[in-house]
Protein backbone atom coordinates (compact mmCIF):
# COMPACT_ATOMS: atom_id res chain seq x y z
CA UNK A 1 0.00 0.00 0.00
CA UNK A 2 1.20 3.28 -0.74
CA UNK A 3 1.69 5.14 2.58
CA UNK A 4 2.08 8.75 3.89
CA UNK A 5 5.41 9.56 4.96
CA UNK A 6 4.86 8.82 8.67
CA UNK A 7 4.69 11.74 10.82
CA UNK A 8 5.61 14.67 8.74
CA UNK A 9 2.91 16.36 7.28
CA UNK A 10 3.28 17.86 3.72
CA UNK A 11 2.59 22.11 3.55
CA UNK A 12 -0.66 23.10 2.44
CA UNK A 13 -2.21 19.48 3.92
CA UNK A 14 -3.74 18.90 7.51
CA UNK A 15 -4.04 15.18 8.90
CA UNK A 16 -7.18 13.62 10.21
CA UNK A 17 -7.68 10.82 12.32
CA UNK A 18 -10.64 8.28 10.96
CA UNK A 19 -12.18 5.54 13.42
CA UNK A 20 -13.58 2.87 10.87
CA UNK A 21 -15.68 0.03 11.89
CA UNK A 22 -15.92 -2.98 9.24
CA UNK A 23 -16.95 -6.30 7.82
CA UNK A 24 -13.79 -7.57 6.20
CA UNK A 25 -15.83 -10.58 4.41
CA UNK A 26 -15.68 -9.05 1.08
CA UNK A 27 -12.84 -7.36 1.34
CA UNK A 28 -9.13 -8.98 0.35
CA UNK A 29 -7.66 -7.38 3.44
CA UNK A 30 -7.01 -3.41 4.77
CA UNK A 31 -4.22 -2.76 2.64
CA UNK A 32 -4.06 -1.77 -0.64
CA UNK A 33 -2.96 -4.02 -3.65
CA UNK A 34 -1.23 -3.39 -6.72
CA UNK A 35 -3.90 -4.34 -8.67
CA UNK A 36 -7.12 -1.65 -8.12
CA UNK A 37 -9.66 -4.15 -8.91
CA UNK A 38 -8.74 -6.21 -5.80
CA UNK A 39 -11.25 -5.26 -3.26
CA UNK A 40 -9.44 -3.78 -0.32
CA UNK A 41 -11.12 -1.82 2.88
CA UNK A 42 -8.32 0.81 2.33
CA UNK A 43 -8.88 1.17 -1.25
CA UNK A 44 -12.45 1.59 -0.71
CA UNK A 45 -11.90 4.41 1.92
CA UNK A 46 -8.72 6.00 -0.26
CA UNK A 47 -11.54 6.27 -3.27
CA UNK A 48 -14.36 7.56 -0.65
CA UNK A 49 -11.96 9.95 0.39
CA UNK A 50 -10.87 11.45 -3.12
CA UNK A 51 -14.44 11.85 -4.13
CA UNK A 52 -15.35 13.25 -1.02
CA UNK A 53 -12.22 15.79 -0.87
CA UNK A 54 -11.87 16.71 -4.57
CA UNK A 55 -8.59 15.05 -4.83
CA UNK A 56 -7.19 14.20 -8.39
CA UNK A 57 -6.46 10.27 -7.48
CA UNK A 58 -7.15 8.24 -4.27
CA UNK A 59 -5.02 9.71 -1.04
CA UNK A 60 -2.34 6.87 0.90
CA UNK A 61 -3.68 5.84 4.09
CA UNK A 62 -1.64 4.61 7.23
CA UNK A 63 -3.91 2.37 9.47
CA UNK A 64 -3.07 0.94 13.13
CA UNK A 65 -3.44 -2.62 11.91
CA UNK A 66 -3.55 -3.75 9.03
CA UNK A 67 -6.09 -6.59 9.14
CA UNK A 68 -6.12 -9.80 6.40
CA UNK A 69 -8.50 -10.85 3.80
CA UNK A 70 -11.78 -11.81 6.03
CA UNK A 71 -10.28 -10.01 9.18
CA UNK A 72 -12.88 -7.61 10.66
CA UNK A 73 -12.50 -4.18 12.88
CA UNK A 74 -15.04 -2.31 15.20
CA UNK A 75 -12.00 0.15 15.82
CA UNK A 76 -9.69 0.67 13.16
CA UNK A 77 -7.32 4.21 13.13
CA UNK A 78 -6.41 5.40 10.10
CA UNK A 79 -4.52 8.86 9.07
CA UNK A 80 -4.55 10.44 5.81
CA UNK A 81 -3.36 13.94 4.84
CA UNK A 82 -6.04 16.25 2.95
CA UNK A 83 -5.25 19.78 1.55
CA UNK A 84 -6.02 22.40 4.46
CA UNK A 85 -9.62 23.65 2.74
CA UNK A 86 -11.40 20.89 3.38
CA UNK A 87 -13.90 21.03 6.36
CA UNK A 88 -16.97 19.21 5.50
CA UNK A 89 -18.62 16.52 8.06
CA UNK A 90 -15.74 13.72 6.86
CA UNK A 91 -17.26 11.09 9.03
CA UNK A 92 -20.72 11.33 7.72
CA UNK A 93 -19.55 11.91 3.72
CA UNK A 94 -17.82 8.71 4.06
CA UNK A 95 -20.05 6.78 5.27
CA UNK A 96 -22.71 7.01 3.06
CA UNK A 97 -20.46 6.20 0.42
CA UNK A 98 -19.48 2.77 1.96
CA UNK A 99 -22.01 1.74 4.33
CA UNK A 100 -22.88 -0.76 5.63
CA UNK A 101 -19.76 -2.91 4.68
CA UNK A 102 -17.38 0.09 6.38
CA UNK A 103 -18.45 3.10 8.26
CA UNK A 104 -16.64 5.92 9.85
CA UNK A 105 -17.52 6.04 13.15
CA UNK A 106 -15.34 9.14 13.90
CA UNK A 107 -13.20 11.59 11.84
CA UNK A 108 -11.19 14.59 13.22
CA UNK A 109 -8.55 16.96 12.80
CA UNK A 110 -5.40 14.62 14.16
CA UNK A 111 -3.44 16.35 17.24
CA UNK A 112 -0.06 16.83 16.24
CA UNK A 113 2.81 14.48 15.23
CA UNK A 114 -0.30 12.08 15.33
CA UNK A 115 0.87 8.89 13.03
CA UNK A 116 -2.13 5.68 12.87
CA UNK A 117 0.43 3.58 13.12
CA UNK A 118 3.72 5.27 14.91
CA UNK A 119 1.81 6.73 17.63
CA UNK A 120 -0.38 3.42 18.68
CA UNK A 121 0.70 2.19 22.01
CA UNK A 122 -1.53 -0.46 22.47
CA UNK A 123 -4.01 -2.65 20.16
CA UNK A 124 -6.41 -4.81 21.17
CA UNK A 125 -7.82 -7.71 19.09
CA UNK A 126 -10.81 -10.43 19.86
CA UNK A 127 -11.21 -13.72 18.49
CA UNK A 128 -14.61 -15.25 18.37
CA UNK A 129 -15.15 -19.28 18.47
CA UNK A 130 -18.31 -20.97 18.35
CA UNK A 131 -17.76 -24.60 20.03
CA UNK A 132 -20.91 -26.42 19.18
CA UNK A 133 -21.82 -29.77 17.31
CA UNK A 134 -23.64 -27.59 14.20
CA UNK A 135 -22.77 -24.46 12.64
CA UNK A 136 -24.63 -21.39 13.65
CA UNK A 137 -25.91 -19.63 10.61
CA UNK A 138 -26.16 -15.68 12.26
CA UNK A 139 -22.30 -16.42 13.39
CA UNK A 140 -20.64 -18.11 10.14
CA UNK A 141 -19.06 -14.72 9.47
CA UNK A 142 -17.43 -14.02 12.27
CA UNK A 143 -16.93 -16.76 14.41
CA UNK A 144 -14.85 -20.02 13.90
CA UNK A 145 -16.82 -22.81 14.06
CA UNK A 146 -15.57 -25.99 16.06
CA UNK A 147 -17.29 -29.04 16.82
CA UNK A 148 -15.60 -30.89 19.53
CA UNK A 149 -16.01 -29.89 22.74
CA UNK A 150 -13.25 -27.17 23.98
CA UNK A 151 -12.34 -26.86 27.68
CA UNK A 152 -11.83 -23.39 28.56
CA UNK A 153 -9.34 -24.10 31.41
CA UNK A 154 -5.98 -25.07 29.86
CA UNK A 155 -7.19 -22.79 26.76
CA UNK A 156 -6.58 -20.24 29.80
CA UNK A 157 -3.87 -21.67 31.21
CA UNK A 158 -2.05 -22.11 27.97
CA UNK A 159 -2.76 -17.99 27.32
CA UNK A 160 -1.31 -17.01 30.42
CA UNK A 161 1.97 -18.17 28.72
CA UNK A 162 1.47 -15.74 25.96
CA UNK A 163 1.62 -12.70 28.47
CA UNK A 164 5.03 -10.74 28.80
CA UNK A 165 7.76 -9.61 26.56
CA UNK A 166 8.65 -12.79 24.19
CA UNK A 167 10.14 -13.34 20.72
CA UNK A 168 7.00 -14.59 18.89
CA UNK A 169 8.81 -15.77 15.73
CA UNK A 170 7.52 -19.05 15.92
CA UNK A 171 3.76 -17.41 15.97
CA UNK A 172 4.37 -15.40 13.09
CA UNK A 173 4.38 -15.29 9.53
CA UNK A 174 8.19 -13.77 8.53
CA UNK A 175 8.22 -10.75 7.25
CA UNK A 176 9.27 -10.64 3.59
CA UNK A 177 12.91 -10.76 3.40
CA UNK A 178 13.62 -10.98 7.13
CA UNK A 179 16.18 -13.26 8.43
CA UNK A 180 14.98 -16.46 10.17
CA UNK A 181 17.40 -15.80 12.96
CA UNK A 182 15.99 -12.53 13.87
CA UNK A 183 13.62 -12.26 16.83
CA UNK A 184 10.59 -10.87 17.00
CA UNK A 185 9.61 -9.20 19.95
CA UNK A 186 6.41 -7.90 21.19
CA UNK A 187 4.91 -7.33 24.47
CA UNK A 188 1.62 -8.83 25.15
CA UNK A 189 -0.22 -6.96 27.64
CA UNK A 190 -3.30 -9.10 28.02
CA UNK A 191 -4.82 -12.84 26.43
CA UNK A 192 -7.63 -13.97 28.08
CA UNK A 193 -10.70 -16.61 27.09
CA UNK A 194 -14.19 -16.46 28.49
CA UNK A 195 -17.85 -17.43 27.76
CA UNK A 196 -19.47 -14.72 25.90
CA UNK A 197 -22.77 -13.68 27.97
CA UNK A 198 -24.91 -13.24 24.74
CA UNK A 199 -28.32 -15.71 25.48
CA UNK A 200 -28.91 -14.80 21.44
CA UNK A 201 -27.23 -17.96 20.98
CA UNK A 202 -28.80 -21.47 21.39
CA UNK A 203 -26.98 -25.26 21.28
CA UNK A 204 -23.45 -24.12 21.90
CA UNK A 205 -21.10 -22.10 23.78
CA UNK A 206 -19.32 -18.72 21.81
CA UNK A 207 -15.99 -18.73 23.01
CA UNK A 208 -14.38 -14.97 23.44
CA UNK A 209 -10.50 -14.40 23.58
CA UNK A 210 -9.59 -10.86 24.43
CA UNK A 211 -5.79 -9.97 23.33
CA UNK A 212 -3.75 -6.78 24.04
CA UNK A 213 -0.34 -6.08 22.90
CA UNK A 214 1.50 -3.48 22.14
CA UNK A 215 1.90 -4.25 18.64
CA UNK A 216 1.26 -7.84 16.74
CA UNK A 217 3.15 -9.36 14.06
CA UNK A 218 1.68 -10.58 11.09
CA UNK A 219 -0.89 -13.69 11.75
CA UNK A 220 0.24 -13.43 15.29
CA UNK A 221 -3.56 -13.31 17.08
CA UNK A 222 -4.76 -16.22 14.40
CA UNK A 223 -1.47 -18.73 15.49
CA UNK A 224 -1.94 -17.79 19.30
CA UNK A 225 -5.99 -19.08 18.84
CA UNK A 226 -4.78 -22.00 16.51
CA UNK A 227 -2.20 -23.29 19.48
CA UNK A 228 -5.24 -22.16 21.96
CA UNK A 229 -7.81 -24.25 20.42
CA UNK A 230 -5.59 -27.24 20.70
CA UNK A 231 -4.96 -26.95 24.59
CA UNK A 232 -9.14 -26.49 24.75
CA UNK A 233 -9.05 -30.33 22.77
CA UNK A 234 -6.46 -31.46 25.30
CA UNK A 235 -3.25 -31.56 22.47
CA UNK A 236 -1.52 -29.05 24.19
CA UNK A 237 -0.59 -27.07 27.24
CA UNK A 238 1.00 -23.96 28.79
CA UNK A 239 4.31 -25.79 28.57
CA UNK A 240 3.62 -26.40 24.97
CA UNK A 241 3.56 -23.23 24.19
CA UNK A 242 6.53 -22.06 25.95
CA UNK A 243 8.19 -24.82 23.98
CA UNK A 244 7.28 -23.50 20.69
CA UNK A 245 8.35 -19.70 21.61
CA UNK A 246 11.34 -21.39 22.89
CA UNK A 247 11.72 -23.38 19.36
CA UNK A 248 11.79 -19.85 17.49
CA UNK A 249 10.07 -21.62 14.71
CA UNK A 250 7.05 -22.18 13.18
CA UNK A 251 7.12 -25.50 11.86
CA UNK A 252 5.75 -27.07 15.06
CA UNK A 253 2.92 -24.45 15.91
CA UNK A 254 -0.67 -25.50 14.44
CA UNK A 255 -2.80 -24.70 12.06
CA UNK A 256 -3.99 -21.27 12.23
CA UNK A 257 -7.49 -20.05 13.15
CA UNK A 258 -9.35 -18.76 10.16
CA UNK A 259 -9.63 -14.83 9.68
CA UNK A 260 -13.18 -14.41 9.87
CA UNK A 261 -13.33 -15.02 13.49
CA UNK A 262 -10.70 -11.74 14.15
CA UNK A 263 -11.32 -8.53 14.85
CA UNK A 264 -9.70 -5.33 15.84
CA UNK A 265 -11.63 -3.97 18.75
CA UNK A 266 -9.41 -0.61 19.48
CA UNK A 267 -6.31 1.01 19.08
CA UNK A 268 -5.35 3.45 22.29
CA UNK A 269 -2.66 6.15 22.00
CA UNK A 270 -1.05 7.42 25.32
CA UNK A 271 -1.08 10.80 23.07
CA UNK A 272 -4.43 12.72 23.41
CA UNK A 273 -6.10 11.22 20.30
CA UNK B 1 -46.68 -23.31 -0.04
CA UNK B 2 -47.61 -27.28 -0.57
CA UNK B 3 -48.09 -28.67 3.26
CA UNK B 4 -48.13 -31.72 4.92
CA UNK B 5 -51.84 -32.76 5.65
CA UNK B 6 -52.12 -31.55 9.27
CA UNK B 7 -51.81 -34.16 12.01
CA UNK B 8 -52.75 -36.90 9.66
CA UNK B 9 -49.40 -39.02 8.41
CA UNK B 10 -50.24 -41.30 5.64
CA UNK B 11 -49.41 -45.00 6.14
CA UNK B 12 -45.90 -45.63 5.02
CA UNK B 13 -44.37 -42.76 6.32
CA UNK B 14 -43.06 -41.46 9.61
CA UNK B 15 -43.58 -37.63 10.62
CA UNK B 16 -40.02 -36.22 11.67
CA UNK B 17 -39.32 -32.99 14.02
CA UNK B 18 -36.25 -30.65 12.55
CA UNK B 19 -34.98 -27.80 14.92
CA UNK B 20 -33.87 -25.36 12.24
CA UNK B 21 -31.56 -22.16 12.59
CA UNK B 22 -31.15 -20.10 9.58
CA UNK B 23 -30.02 -16.48 8.27
CA UNK B 24 -32.34 -15.34 6.49
CA UNK B 25 -30.65 -12.65 4.12
CA UNK B 26 -30.37 -14.36 1.42
CA UNK B 27 -34.05 -15.85 0.97
CA UNK B 28 -37.02 -14.54 -0.03
CA UNK B 29 -38.36 -15.70 3.43
CA UNK B 30 -39.53 -19.69 4.70
CA UNK B 31 -42.76 -20.87 2.38
CA UNK B 32 -41.71 -21.81 -0.98
CA UNK B 33 -42.81 -20.32 -4.02
CA UNK B 34 -45.03 -21.16 -7.25
CA UNK B 35 -41.38 -20.56 -9.01
CA UNK B 36 -39.29 -22.87 -7.90
CA UNK B 37 -36.09 -19.85 -8.88
CA UNK B 38 -36.97 -18.24 -5.96
CA UNK B 39 -34.66 -18.87 -2.93
CA UNK B 40 -36.56 -19.91 0.22
CA UNK B 41 -35.71 -21.51 3.32
CA UNK B 42 -38.55 -24.18 2.74
CA UNK B 43 -37.35 -24.77 -0.52
CA UNK B 44 -33.84 -25.16 0.35
CA UNK B 45 -34.44 -27.58 2.99
CA UNK B 46 -37.49 -29.50 0.58
CA UNK B 47 -34.66 -30.24 -1.82
CA UNK B 48 -32.07 -31.47 0.57
CA UNK B 49 -34.40 -33.88 2.52
CA UNK B 50 -35.87 -34.94 -0.86
CA UNK B 51 -31.58 -35.91 -1.84
CA UNK B 52 -31.34 -37.15 1.22
CA UNK B 53 -33.88 -39.53 1.61
CA UNK B 54 -34.15 -40.00 -1.75
CA UNK B 55 -37.56 -39.01 -2.54
CA UNK B 56 -38.85 -38.83 -6.06
CA UNK B 57 -39.85 -34.98 -5.46
CA UNK B 58 -39.07 -32.44 -2.40
CA UNK B 59 -41.78 -33.19 0.28
CA UNK B 60 -44.24 -30.39 1.35
CA UNK B 61 -43.30 -29.14 4.85
CA UNK B 62 -45.17 -27.30 7.69
CA UNK B 63 -43.29 -24.71 10.07
CA UNK B 64 -44.16 -23.27 13.36
CA UNK B 65 -43.72 -19.99 12.32
CA UNK B 66 -43.78 -18.45 8.56
CA UNK B 67 -41.01 -15.89 8.65
CA UNK B 68 -41.09 -13.43 5.40
CA UNK B 69 -38.13 -12.44 3.11
CA UNK B 70 -34.83 -11.69 5.26
CA UNK B 71 -35.99 -12.84 9.00
CA UNK B 72 -33.85 -15.61 10.54
CA UNK B 73 -34.58 -18.10 12.61
CA UNK B 74 -32.41 -19.38 15.79
CA UNK B 75 -35.08 -22.38 16.39
CA UNK B 76 -37.93 -22.83 13.69
CA UNK B 77 -39.34 -25.80 14.11
CA UNK B 78 -40.80 -28.10 10.85
CA UNK B 79 -42.25 -31.25 10.64
CA UNK B 80 -42.00 -33.35 7.56
CA UNK B 81 -43.14 -36.97 6.30
CA UNK B 82 -40.30 -39.17 4.99
CA UNK B 83 -40.52 -43.26 3.95
CA UNK B 84 -40.38 -45.35 7.01
CA UNK B 85 -37.79 -46.91 6.05
CA UNK B 86 -35.06 -43.90 6.67
CA UNK B 87 -32.86 -43.81 9.66
CA UNK B 88 -30.18 -41.77 8.59
CA UNK B 89 -28.65 -38.90 10.57
CA UNK B 90 -30.59 -36.29 8.93
CA UNK B 91 -29.56 -33.47 10.95
CA UNK B 92 -26.37 -33.98 9.94
CA UNK B 93 -26.79 -34.73 6.29
CA UNK B 94 -28.92 -31.68 5.96
CA UNK B 95 -26.66 -29.42 7.95
CA UNK B 96 -24.07 -30.78 5.06
CA UNK B 97 -25.47 -29.78 2.21
CA UNK B 98 -26.93 -26.41 3.41
CA UNK B 99 -24.76 -24.70 5.98
CA UNK B 100 -24.29 -22.09 6.61
CA UNK B 101 -26.83 -20.24 5.93
CA UNK B 102 -29.13 -22.99 7.06
CA UNK B 103 -28.18 -25.60 9.62
CA UNK B 104 -30.59 -28.22 11.11
CA UNK B 105 -29.93 -28.13 14.89
CA UNK B 106 -31.88 -31.39 15.90
CA UNK B 107 -34.09 -33.82 13.79
CA UNK B 108 -35.78 -36.87 15.21
CA UNK B 109 -39.37 -38.62 14.86
CA UNK B 110 -41.95 -36.93 16.07
CA UNK B 111 -44.03 -37.69 19.04
CA UNK B 112 -47.30 -39.09 17.90
CA UNK B 113 -49.99 -36.35 16.62
CA UNK B 114 -47.32 -33.75 16.24
CA UNK B 115 -47.77 -30.86 14.39
CA UNK B 116 -45.15 -28.56 13.97
CA UNK B 117 -47.84 -25.58 13.40
CA UNK B 118 -50.76 -26.74 15.10
CA UNK B 119 -49.16 -28.25 18.33
CA UNK B 120 -47.50 -25.04 18.87
CA UNK B 121 -48.66 -23.17 21.85
CA UNK B 122 -45.47 -20.81 21.99
CA UNK B 123 -43.41 -18.58 19.76
CA UNK B 124 -41.06 -16.42 20.68
CA UNK B 125 -39.81 -13.48 18.49
CA UNK B 126 -36.53 -11.26 18.86
CA UNK B 127 -36.16 -8.04 17.20
CA UNK B 128 -33.04 -5.76 16.92
CA UNK B 129 -32.45 -2.09 17.54
CA UNK B 130 -28.64 -0.45 16.78
CA UNK B 131 -29.58 2.92 17.89
CA UNK B 132 -26.62 4.98 17.56
CA UNK B 133 -25.63 7.69 15.09
CA UNK B 134 -23.51 5.54 12.72
CA UNK B 135 -24.67 1.95 11.43
CA UNK B 136 -22.56 -1.33 12.40
CA UNK B 137 -21.20 -3.22 10.08
CA UNK B 138 -21.24 -6.55 11.59
CA UNK B 139 -24.65 -5.67 12.49
CA UNK B 140 -26.08 -4.96 9.28
CA UNK B 141 -27.92 -7.93 8.67
CA UNK B 142 -29.66 -8.52 12.18
CA UNK B 143 -30.70 -4.98 13.68
CA UNK B 144 -32.49 -2.26 12.48
CA UNK B 145 -30.44 1.18 12.46
CA UNK B 146 -32.43 3.58 14.36
CA UNK B 147 -29.79 7.30 14.00
CA UNK B 148 -32.30 8.95 16.71
CA UNK B 149 -32.02 8.63 20.36
CA UNK B 150 -34.74 6.35 21.53
CA UNK B 151 -35.58 6.16 25.13
CA UNK B 152 -36.11 3.15 26.51
CA UNK B 153 -38.83 3.66 28.91
CA UNK B 154 -41.58 4.79 27.46
CA UNK B 155 -40.99 1.66 24.76
CA UNK B 156 -41.27 0.04 27.51
CA UNK B 157 -44.43 1.27 28.76
CA UNK B 158 -45.68 0.98 25.74
CA UNK B 159 -44.87 -2.55 25.38
CA UNK B 160 -46.97 -3.11 27.99
CA UNK B 161 -50.31 -1.99 26.59
CA UNK B 162 -49.25 -5.12 23.70
CA UNK B 163 -49.67 -7.87 26.76
CA UNK B 164 -52.82 -9.91 26.71
CA UNK B 165 -55.56 -11.13 24.46
CA UNK B 166 -56.35 -8.49 21.54
CA UNK B 167 -57.88 -7.71 18.84
CA UNK B 168 -54.53 -7.28 16.60
CA UNK B 169 -55.90 -6.42 13.45
CA UNK B 170 -54.41 -2.71 13.21
CA UNK B 171 -51.21 -4.61 13.65
CA UNK B 172 -51.38 -7.25 11.13
CA UNK B 173 -51.10 -7.56 7.23
CA UNK B 174 -54.80 -8.88 6.48
CA UNK B 175 -54.86 -12.57 5.26
CA UNK B 176 -55.93 -12.62 1.63
CA UNK B 177 -59.83 -12.67 0.98
CA UNK B 178 -60.30 -11.99 4.99
CA UNK B 179 -63.16 -9.64 6.22
CA UNK B 180 -61.57 -6.22 7.25
CA UNK B 181 -64.32 -6.48 9.81
CA UNK B 182 -63.24 -9.47 11.39
CA UNK B 183 -61.31 -9.49 14.19
CA UNK B 184 -57.82 -11.09 14.27
CA UNK B 185 -57.62 -11.94 18.17
CA UNK B 186 -53.96 -13.26 19.50
CA UNK B 187 -53.00 -13.72 23.05
CA UNK B 188 -49.13 -12.20 23.41
CA UNK B 189 -47.71 -13.21 26.90
CA UNK B 190 -44.46 -11.06 27.13
CA UNK B 191 -43.17 -7.99 25.47
CA UNK B 192 -40.03 -6.26 26.28
CA UNK B 193 -37.30 -4.34 25.76
CA UNK B 194 -33.78 -3.70 27.33
CA UNK B 195 -30.35 -2.64 26.07
CA UNK B 196 -28.13 -5.86 25.20
CA UNK B 197 -25.38 -6.32 27.17
CA UNK B 198 -22.87 -7.17 24.02
CA UNK B 199 -19.49 -6.18 25.23
CA UNK B 200 -18.70 -6.67 21.30
CA UNK B 201 -20.63 -3.10 19.71
CA UNK B 202 -19.08 0.41 20.45
CA UNK B 203 -20.37 3.77 19.71
CA UNK B 204 -24.18 2.51 20.60
CA UNK B 205 -26.64 0.87 22.53
CA UNK B 206 -28.33 -2.50 21.15
CA UNK B 207 -31.39 -2.92 21.56
CA UNK B 208 -33.37 -6.01 22.38
CA UNK B 209 -37.23 -6.62 21.81
CA UNK B 210 -38.15 -9.84 22.81
CA UNK B 211 -41.99 -10.93 22.45
CA UNK B 212 -43.90 -14.42 23.16
CA UNK B 213 -47.50 -14.86 22.18
CA UNK B 214 -49.77 -18.04 21.63
CA UNK B 215 -49.30 -17.16 18.27
CA UNK B 216 -48.82 -14.63 15.81
CA UNK B 217 -50.68 -12.52 12.59
CA UNK B 218 -48.39 -11.41 9.46
CA UNK B 219 -46.44 -9.24 10.27
CA UNK B 220 -47.28 -8.36 13.85
CA UNK B 221 -43.97 -8.37 15.14
CA UNK B 222 -42.62 -5.51 12.84
CA UNK B 223 -45.44 -3.64 13.21
CA UNK B 224 -45.14 -3.76 16.82
CA UNK B 225 -41.81 -2.62 16.72
CA UNK B 226 -42.94 0.32 13.95
CA UNK B 227 -45.30 1.76 16.86
CA UNK B 228 -42.48 0.84 20.09
CA UNK B 229 -39.94 2.27 18.12
CA UNK B 230 -41.89 6.32 17.51
CA UNK B 231 -42.53 5.48 21.10
CA UNK B 232 -39.06 5.53 21.99
CA UNK B 233 -38.81 8.94 19.86
CA UNK B 234 -41.16 10.14 21.82
CA UNK B 235 -43.78 10.14 18.57
CA UNK B 236 -46.43 7.48 20.40
CA UNK B 237 -46.93 6.29 24.00
CA UNK B 238 -48.83 3.46 25.59
CA UNK B 239 -52.39 5.43 24.77
CA UNK B 240 -51.43 5.63 21.62
CA UNK B 241 -51.02 1.80 21.63
CA UNK B 242 -54.06 1.27 23.05
CA UNK B 243 -55.89 3.89 20.71
CA UNK B 244 -54.68 1.93 17.70
CA UNK B 245 -55.45 -1.55 18.94
CA UNK B 246 -58.79 -0.03 19.65
CA UNK B 247 -59.00 1.10 15.94
CA UNK B 248 -59.10 -2.04 14.64
CA UNK B 249 -56.89 -0.47 11.62
CA UNK B 250 -54.25 -0.45 10.34
CA UNK B 251 -54.65 3.02 8.58
CA UNK B 252 -52.88 4.74 11.84
CA UNK B 253 -50.09 2.41 12.39
CA UNK B 254 -46.36 3.57 11.66
CA UNK B 255 -43.70 2.00 9.37
CA UNK B 256 -43.43 -1.46 9.82
CA UNK B 257 -39.67 -2.09 11.04
CA UNK B 258 -37.56 -3.80 8.78
CA UNK B 259 -37.63 -7.54 8.16
CA UNK B 260 -33.86 -8.24 9.19
CA UNK B 261 -33.69 -7.22 12.74
CA UNK B 262 -36.26 -9.97 13.35
CA UNK B 263 -35.65 -13.28 14.09
CA UNK B 264 -37.37 -16.49 15.66
CA UNK B 265 -36.11 -17.52 19.07
CA UNK B 266 -38.25 -20.05 19.97
CA UNK B 267 -41.18 -22.53 19.52
CA UNK B 268 -43.06 -23.90 22.79
CA UNK B 269 -44.99 -27.18 22.77
CA UNK B 270 -47.00 -28.67 25.43
CA UNK B 271 -46.73 -32.04 24.78
CA UNK B 272 -43.42 -33.93 25.00
CA UNK B 273 -41.87 -32.74 21.75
Amino acid sequence: MAEAGGAAVLPGTRRWRLLVAYDGSGFRGFATQADPGVPTVGGALAGALARTARLPEPPPLVCAGRTDAGVHAMGQVVHVDLPEGYDGDLARALTRQLAPAVVVREAAPAPPGFDARRSATRRHYRYHVWNAPAPYPLLSATAWHVAAPLDLRPMAAAADALIGERDFRALCRRPPGADAAHPIVRRVLDARWREAPDEDVRGGRLLRFDVVATAFCHQMVRSMVGVLVQAGKGRANAATVVGLLGSGSRAGAPQLAPPHGLCLVDVGYDQPS
